[in-house]
């Protein structure tokens, strides 16, 4: 790469899973952290690299990605000597890919309806804002159950090897206790959560997302 | 393949991107239709190969591939002469994901509190499920806008190159119209739905997903 990748992010979003992956890819990167209480990433600056106004966005010499899905592979691509997919085989690929677009399109959305219901009702609405809030523990427990009994292979998602799909289960799993849920309902993803947690690499990125 | 790839749809759904991308890759495959209005997606015949109860589930000789975004890639990786998606340039390939990402975790999410927003509210809360609704045309148009105005390259997707993410801008811009939002609106997604009505593909696969 001719210019060192440079991961836009910001505390407790889900552009910690690709920032976990460009530790593990022990590739040069930058990582340049917004506040959105500030609402940084409606900034013009920022609306310039990503006119979603969304994190993750990684600035790379040929343009911006956004998505976690598509960085993730990006980055396990780039990098393959790393072995953050399993590159070699294009069915067990996909059952990342399929891992990681349920993180995205189901769970992140299901946590989403939480603190960001607006986005579906009109931000005035209280009765509705909080009757999306009542259920999240709820879809939050049933994903997580899903998970738990049918995805899950262990001793990483894939099974014996690790994936960037770790990477995105451990960045969710983090949400559960603030969505009401008891992780310890799910035995294989609190156990993995306590593996990711003694890996060095999680704690140095972890370090730098702290509120 | 040993086995023949059998896709698992309904009229209406998402699982069209998928049944696209089978039919340009030119493989043999079968494609299983499931009536909605019986629950068939919930019969326990169906639960045992998708526990989620959703299509697109692709049955392959490994396994059963579920979500859109990873069949897609799967079915461009696996006949890579049908040049279904940018496999040579792991950038591009990237954008590829990331649009598809866009469309699976914001636009079809958006579209789902029109007709399923029972998934993050109490069924029998009308109230809030009226809401949903209601903003619907908004949601959809602000991404269409984003669509339009930024992510289309011209005259495909990304440029040049048709690729999975034209079957998948197609299956969701078909939803717009029901979604109370005039197409005419984004003259390059009315174009390009011209472009690809006008595909024998199209055409066949379009065919098998009438009500």
């Amino acid at each position: 790469m001719a210019t060192t990748l440079n991961l836009y992010y910001a505390p407790g979003t889900c552009a910690l899973a690709s920032h976990l992956a460009l530790e593990y890819s022990g590739a040069p990167y930058q990582a340049t952290r917004l506040d959105f209480k500030q609402q940084q990433q409606r900034s013009p600056e920022f609306l310039r690299l990503n006119p979603k106004g969304r994190v993750p966005a990684l600035v790379t010499d040929r343009g911006v990605l956004t998505e976690n899905i598509a960085i993730l592979q990006f980055i396990a691509q780039s990098f393959p000597q790393a072995n953050l997919a399993p590159l070699d085989d294009v069915f067990l690929l996909a059952k990342v890919n399929e891992f990681n677009s349920y993180m995205s399109s189901t769970v992140h959305v299901n946590h989403a309806h939480k603190g960001r219901g607006y986005r579906w009702v009109e931000a005035d609405d209280t009765a509705s804002l909080q009757a999306m809030q009542k259920k999240v523990p709820q879809t939050m427990a049933e994903s997580f159950t899903l998970i738990e009994e049918q995805m899950f292979k262990g001793p990483w998602v894939l099974g014996e090897r690790f994936s960037t799909s770790d990477m995105y289960l451990y960045t969710i799993a983090r949400w559960l206790e603030g969505d009401g849920v008891d992780v310890k309902r799910f035995p294989k993803v609190a156990d993995h959560m306590r593996r990711m947690e003694a890996q060095p690499q999680v704690q140095k990125v972890v370090a730098s997302h702290q509120p």
